[in-house]
Formats: C-alpha cells, sequence, structure tokens
C-alpha cells in the first residue's frame, strides 16, 4: 500500500497508547508507587497521551497477590484512587491475558468502571478464548482490542484465519505485536498490508506492538504507522520486557498532531524513570535480547541471563544455538 | 523505487564498512590500545567484514598528537604494525576530511601503502576541495568515496548539485550521512532514491552511514539497503560520536550473506567493548542525544552535557528550544 500521511502534516486516527504500567510491569513485578503512577497519569493526560493502560487485570486464583505489585490486578477501585472520575480526554484501559483472567467475574459493567478499553490479549491457538472474552467485554460496554501476540513464530494462513475470526466479531481493533522484537520494517509492512486488509474489509482499526529486541521498536512502530496502523502502543524510556518497547519519547517527537506535547514526557522521565534505573531496575536493549530476537525466541533465556548479571555474551550465545 | 532483495536470499553487492575506530575514537580521542585494534583487524576479517577504516589522517600541523591516539593521525607506518601485508580480504581504509587533511603529501601512492579506500568527508559547501582530494586519491591508485555529511541541514538543490558534481568526479561511491541522527526512514528511502538515481546515471555505488540519536541507525541502514543502497557503515556495539552508529552486531544478524560471522563480533564485544563501557567510555542512546536528533541539530551540546553527566534533560530541552 502507498504511504499514509506525510512528515509535515498529520493523521487524526493516530493515537498513542502509553504501556509503561503494563509491560513496564513486567520488569519490576507491578510494584510502582502510587506516586509514579499519579505522575504518570498527570503527564498522560499533559502530553495529550491518548489511552493509559494500568496493568493486567490478573486472576488472584492463579497469581499469588503477596507476590507482584497491584497492578498485575488492576482493580477498578486502585485506579478510581488514581484517576478519581478521570475528568480528562485520557481514555483508561486494562490488558486481559486468555486463560489467566476471570473476566466474566472481574470486568464489570462499563457504567460502573473507570475504564474504556479493555485489551484482550492471546496466542493464534487461543482465538475461540479470546473471542468469548471480546464478546463479553463488549456486552459490558467497552471498545475492545485483541493483541494476537507471538506472531513471528505462527503461519501466514494461521493468521489469516485468526484475523478473519476477528474480523467477524464485534471487537473495534485488532494489534499487531511483535513479541519476541525479531520482525524488520519491510516485514512490518508487510503483516500492516494483511492487518489493514481485513480491518478495511470489517471496519476494525489496527494497532502496533513493537519491541527492541534489534533496537527496531521505534521504526517498526513509526513504519506500521506510514502503512496506515493507526493505534500505537509506546512506553517512557521505553520501559518494557527484556528490550522494553517503543519509547513513548521518541514516538511523540515523530507525531505531529500538536496535541501531543514531548515536554511534560521528558519532565517525567527525569523524575520518575531516572531514578527507577538508577534504583536497579533494568531493561532495553543488550546483546542477550539481539540475540533471541534475531533467532525469533521467546526473550526468557535473555532475561534470566540478564538478571544473573551474565556478560559472557559468547557462552549464551552458544547455549542458544545448541537449544534450537 | 521497488525494494531491492529479500529477506531470504542475500546481494552480492552490499559491502559492510567497520567504522569502529574512526567513529568510535571520536568518543575516546583515539586512544585505542594496539590489542585492541590488532583484535579488532581479527575479528573483522573472522566475520567477513568487507571494510576496515583505520580512523582519520588528519594533518599534524592542525592537530597535537600529543592530545589524541594514534588512529587520528592513521599513519601508513601505523596501520602496518597491525597488519602487515594484509594478506586478507579485509580492505581497509581511512578517512580524511576537507580542511583537516594535508592529503598531497600525507596520502601516498597505493603501491606504498596498506590502503584500499580513501573515505572523502565533506559539506555540501566545500565540494570543490573534496573533488581535488577525490582525484589526488584516485591519481595515486585508491578506491575513493566521498561522505556529503549534515544533509538534513542542507536543501535538497544544493544536494543535487553536489551530487551532480560527484557524478560527473572519478569517485567511486557516494555516501548518504545522517549526521545528526535526525532523519526518519520514510526521508533515508526518499533521500536514497535521490542518491541511486545519480548513481546509476554515472556508475556509481551509493552508501549510508546513519547515528542513533532516535534509535534508528540500523533501521536506516537497513532501510536505505532495501532501497538498493550497498555500502553499510557500522561499528561494534554502535560505538560512535554521541549517540553512536549502526551496531555491526545487528547488521551481521540481518544480512544474509553465508560469508558474514555474527559469533566472532559477539566475541569481540564480550571480550572489548564490554570492558571499553566499564572503564567509563560513554556513547549511545539518551535523552540529550534524542533531543538534538529531533531538532535536526549538531549534537555538540548533548555531548558536552553528557561530559558533564547531566540528567536534568528538563532544563536541558529547554535550553536548547532557547538557542533556536
Amino acid at each position: 500500500m502507498a504511504q499514509k500521511g506525510d512528515l509535515l502534516s498529520f493523521r487524526p486516527d493516530i493515537k498513542v497508547l502509553d504501556a509503561t504500567i503494563r509491560d513496564g510491569g513486567l520488569v519490576n513485578d507491578f510494584y510502582f508507587t502510587d506516586e509514579f503512577i499519579k505522575d504518570l497519569y498527570q503527564t498522560n493526560v499533559k502530553a495529550g497521551v491518548d489511552y493509559m493502560e494500568f496493568g493486567y487485570r490478573a486472576d488472584k486464583e492463579m497469581f499469588d497477590v503477596d507476590k507482584f505489585g497491584k497492578w498485575k490486578f488492576a482493580s477498578d477501585e486502585h485506579i478510581r484512587e488514581i484517576v478519581g472520575e478521570n475528568d480528562t480526554d485520557l481514555k483508561l484501559a486494562i490488558m486481559a491475558d486468555v486463560g489467566r483472567c476471570n473476566y466474566k467475574e472481574d470486568i464489570h459493567d462499563r457504567s460502573e468502571s473507570p475504564l474504556d478499553l479493555i485489551r484482550v490479549a492471546t496466542y493464534v491457538n487461543t482465538m475461540p478464548a479470546a473471542i468469548d472474552m471480546i464478546e463479553d467485554a463488549k456486552r459490558k460496554g467497552y471498545e475492545v482490542t485483541c493483541n494476537i501476540m507471538a506472531i513471528s513464530n505462527a503461519k501466514e494462513s494461521d493468521i489469516a484465519t485468526a484475523l478473519e475470526m476477528l474480523g467477524k466479531s464485534c471487537v473495534d481493533g485488532i494489534y499487531i505485536v511483535d513479541s519476541f522484537g525479531s520482525l524488520f520494517p519491510e516485514q512490518i509492512r508487510k503483516i500492516a498490508d494483511q492487518y489493514l486488509e481485513v480491518g478495511e474489509k470489517y471496519g476494525k482499526y489496527i494497532g502496533m506492538h513493537a519491541h527492541n529486541n534489534q533496537q527496531l521498536a521505534f521504526a517498526n512502530t513509526i513504519e506500521a504507522c506510514a502503512q496506515g496502523v493507526s493505534y500505537l502502543d509506546a512506553t517512557m524510556s521505553g520501559m518494557g520486557r527484556g528490550a522494553g518497547n517503543c519509547a513513548i519519547e521518541l514516538l511523540l517527537g515523530f507525531l505531529k498532531n500538536p496535541k501531543y506535547k514531548l515536554f511534560p514526557v521528558v519532565q517525567f522521565i527525569e523524575k520518575q524513570m531516572v531514578p527507577l534505573l538508577e534504583s536497579g531496575i533494568e531493561w532495553g536493549f543488550d546483546i542477550p535480547y539481539m540475540i533471541t530476537g534475531h533467532l525469533n525466541q521467546h526473550p526468557r533465556a535473555a532475561i534470566a541471563a540478564m538478571k544473573e548479571g551474565r556478560k559472557d555474551y559468547t557462552e549464551f550465545y552458544k547455549e542458544i544455538i545448541d537449544k534450537d
């Protein structure tokens, strides 16, 4: 498809979603201070960010509430403590994972919740469960998106089938997710075309969620955008699992809609993200993440290596190659 | 133009140039140990890298030899001490800056030198001096390229004039240089088309030299490559001025020519680059570099801020905006 938009004008269909708590929470087990979350919320409002994701709504029967910060379970009550009535233009979201969320009970009617958007995350092989969650959330009054994860390991024909299922569902938007950070811009453009075709056929918008294993999270996000993808995930300082995500400061610097402001984000990074990094919380590009990304693997081995402080990249590479 | 090549095959016209000593030398004033340089040379040979740039050949009348390591002056003698007769497939290069190199005296006949390639670096407004240097190097028997620097600040019409001058000269290749790390992939594609058109008309190859201020050095390099650009600059761990360059480990992971080997590069990073970083030598993406890149400015203010260890990004942003 031809490029959508140019570098001097802006497309009003573009929406930015801040996923710092949710994807960043995977780095610090969701132990953010309330002060951090409040500051993040106010920063997103000032910066003109469109959506803020408050975490997962994980099933408390499956996950020990004593082993994670509260944003892994992101209850309506905890969100309300931060946002009050949320009398702003910022819409609020949570993520609900297939198989890890007791959605029928834990997701309440929108009229009783501060939330606007439910983001259902699934693998290609659990689409029927995802569709059930999507229908449930839609019935309760929410905007609903679906993230199909780990597509770099899925067959094109399976992705096509999943997209058709979603096209025919009541979902509002469908996300391209490069879980392993293994995709190159030329692949992203083709995948975006495939998703956008389904989106146009069924009236769904398309989103992009990128990882930085090969230093391509920002590039893949703006390349998807240039193809016509309109919902763009990003996080403060790129905070997110492993190599992290598309940095919101880069994305807001790129987008031309005058409602987006870079300055409050720079303030937030100075005030909150620099101390977080200095406290020893680690994420971002490093050789082990590059190697798993390069080999199109889940970053778990790289995350483990980084946690152990390993710098023996050569041994790590040999181990990973050996596992293939 | 249509994409050149795909992700499964390889283009034999692609050449990788390791610029670690030259661009990385800007970070540590060219004080590399001989052991580092020897290891780098052997790594490049093992990794199948096509060219290795040994530094600048700066004019010793202009620059104090006591204030810089020897690779700022990269003499034939010092290079010979590392490579001997260079009985390998790796070609050797130096960079010669317009106005900072006494080329008539300091660049000797190729028959007396270990070098294969002279890289002439110029701004758009010093093209006649660059052409004189190109002709001098060509007469002495070298392959010659020309880097037109800081093009993000130059007018398209001036770039077109410069390209025509180079097209009609005896230069072998012309480099796109994103000195400020301010260009996005969609701009790189257009610029690559412009350069490639001249290249096809006059029989010159086109190269890419990227900077990482917006985490786009690797992305811009492979996007230029997909447009048909064939000479790709990269450095170990992205070492280079300010935010650094395209990381050679990412580039070799992307390229499919079986002659390129990632493993020796990972070994080199573990053995040489990790200790270099731990010794306090600093480069790579950070907010001040993002801000100068975003504003299409030379990174010198950001480099100064980083040297002072400043983390007051907000104040830095205000200062830079104020200077505009």
